[in-house]
């Protein structure tokens, strides 16, 4: 009979879903030391991890897994993480963003404090140029959506060309020539060793004054000082940064004062529990089944 | 020969745009006297209008003719407006200020001035229900882009239910019906005598508190002091605003000033030059060949 722990802030929500779904043969317990099956969040599960004596399974309810696969982490069990559900949302964040920046929103609420009837042009998202770097399900969803607003997107990634809303591909070391003339470029990457910093000074030189960079992947993936460099010298419209090298950033680091620099606060995607719990009962049917588990990470790759 | 007066700011734009596409027998002429085709702004041809003796056909480079449909107008000649070509922007702009309001864009740029890490749930389009009030070309692709969020469309019309992108249809008396729990209300609608006030205060009155008002057709839509009324008591949660009952806004409108209303210029969809210059294309082709033109105004409804 498997057996299943959940750790998560969410925990009741969590089991008040997976209860009203009925699945067969499931047994909710509290006891590490008994569950075979781990359903919550990353950091608390890894908490947990030298005490679950019989665990098979975790199922993570972020996409990003980064206390699991840390190199000291056991791996003899499968870890799969949430994909597939966070692409509508980052849509919206990203989109949202690039919207109220084109739309000069901010600027039309000065002018209205001003009691000004001022006409500027806005900008426009359709024939824009849209880089994402990494596209897995979340950065596939982006590329649906530039190309509903009628925009070319690029994308940079390992090796897969999965996404058929991509119009070009970039791989290994055509990074420049990717970022080159971009309009917007957008991060969805996952924190790994390749990941480091790919967002540099060399790669910001490249991008047009008129650029908007969006990091909504992972903050190593960013040299800070360079991205602050580059806004104080206005190489780069804007930036709209959710995730950072240190989460909570903190008090006195530059970015809070860069300017055109938003910062949101690791909010553009949360986990909606009855998302991730959709998700989990189609892996759960998989694992009783005896069949591969979807969206399985890859402990070396880290993602 | 057919002969073009072009009566518009943007004059040598279209000139030269239209001189580029090599139109057959296509003669420019600056002489109202001469000329059977004008293409131009409303309001520069209304003044026109008594000297255009040969006047054969007018081609508007913005969807409002208000100026050209006035009763005391000639109605000797055809009338089309701009159509199908503004769509795009104005998804652009409804999404730009939807998003902008549920990502809590400005209340996430406060909290970065004041150095705070602070986490309040962003809200998301999907599953939401957004009412058009008016679905014609502009109209359906705001619902096109609703259902691409993962909404559900709700339009209200006079008969036509054309666009197979809205869910459910109303008419006539079932105007509260439409609005009831709505939590966008958008309205396309032109300025005719059918429209003035729709927007008015039992109108409000069945839009939940949390619900957002965007006015994208014509000010004379909406009864601005019951809105004023609506926002100031909370019973609306926002409003945005790109037309109004006279444009420009007098210095002492309340609007200026009222909590949670965001006005716009009547900047939420331009005419861009390339966009209506295609239309005309396609338009003159039909004139010379004796087809029936495309987008042609009825002068007794007013659109």
């Amino acid at each position: 009979m498997p057996k299943l722990l959940i750790l998560s802030r969410d925990k009741d929500e969590y089991r008040h879903l997976i209860e009203s779904a009925r699945l067969p043969d499931l047994e909710f317990v509290a006891d590490p030391k008994e569950s075979d099956i781990v359903l919550g969040e990353p950091k608390l599960i890894q908490d947990a991890l030298p005490l679950l004596a019989t665990l098979k399974w975790v199922q993570s309810i972020y996409a990003g897994v980064e206390p699991l696969v840390a190199p000291a982490q056991r791996r003899d069990y499968i870890l799969t993480n949430a994909r597939s559900v966070f692409g509508e949302l980052m849509s919206e964040y990203v989109f949202g963003y690039l919207l109220f920046y084109e739309k000069k929103i901010l600027e039309r609420i000065r002018t209205q404090q001003a009691h000004q009837w001022q006409r500027p042009e806005s900008g426009v998202l359709r024939r824009k140029t849209i880089g994402l770097l990494g596209v897995g399900s979340i950065g596939a969803h982006l590329a649906g959506t530039a190309k509903y607003f009628g925009m070319t997107v690029r994308g940079f990634t390992r090796e897969s060309e999965s996404s058929t809303q991509v119009d070009q591909y970039f791989h290994g070391n055509d990074l420049l020539k990717f970022a080159d003339g971009l309009d917007y470029l957008v991060c969805v990457l996952p924190r790994t060793n390749d990941t480091n910093q790919i967002v540099n000074r060399t790669l910001l030189n490249v991008l047009p004054a008129h650029a908007i960079f969006i990091n909504v992947g992972r903050g190593n993936a960013v040299d800070e000082s360079a991205l602050v460099k580059a806004l104080n010298e206005g190489k780069l419209a804007a930036a709209v940064l959710d995730v950072f090298e240190k989460e909570p950033v903190s008090e006195n680091h530059p970015f809070w004062t860069t300017p055109n620099l938003y910062m949101t606060f690791h909010t553009s995607a949360i986990s909606y529990p009855e998302d991730i719990t959709k998700l989990f009962i189609e892996n759960y049917h998989r694992y009783i089944e005896g069949k591969t588990l979807k969206y399985v990470v890859d402990f070396e790759r880290g993602y």
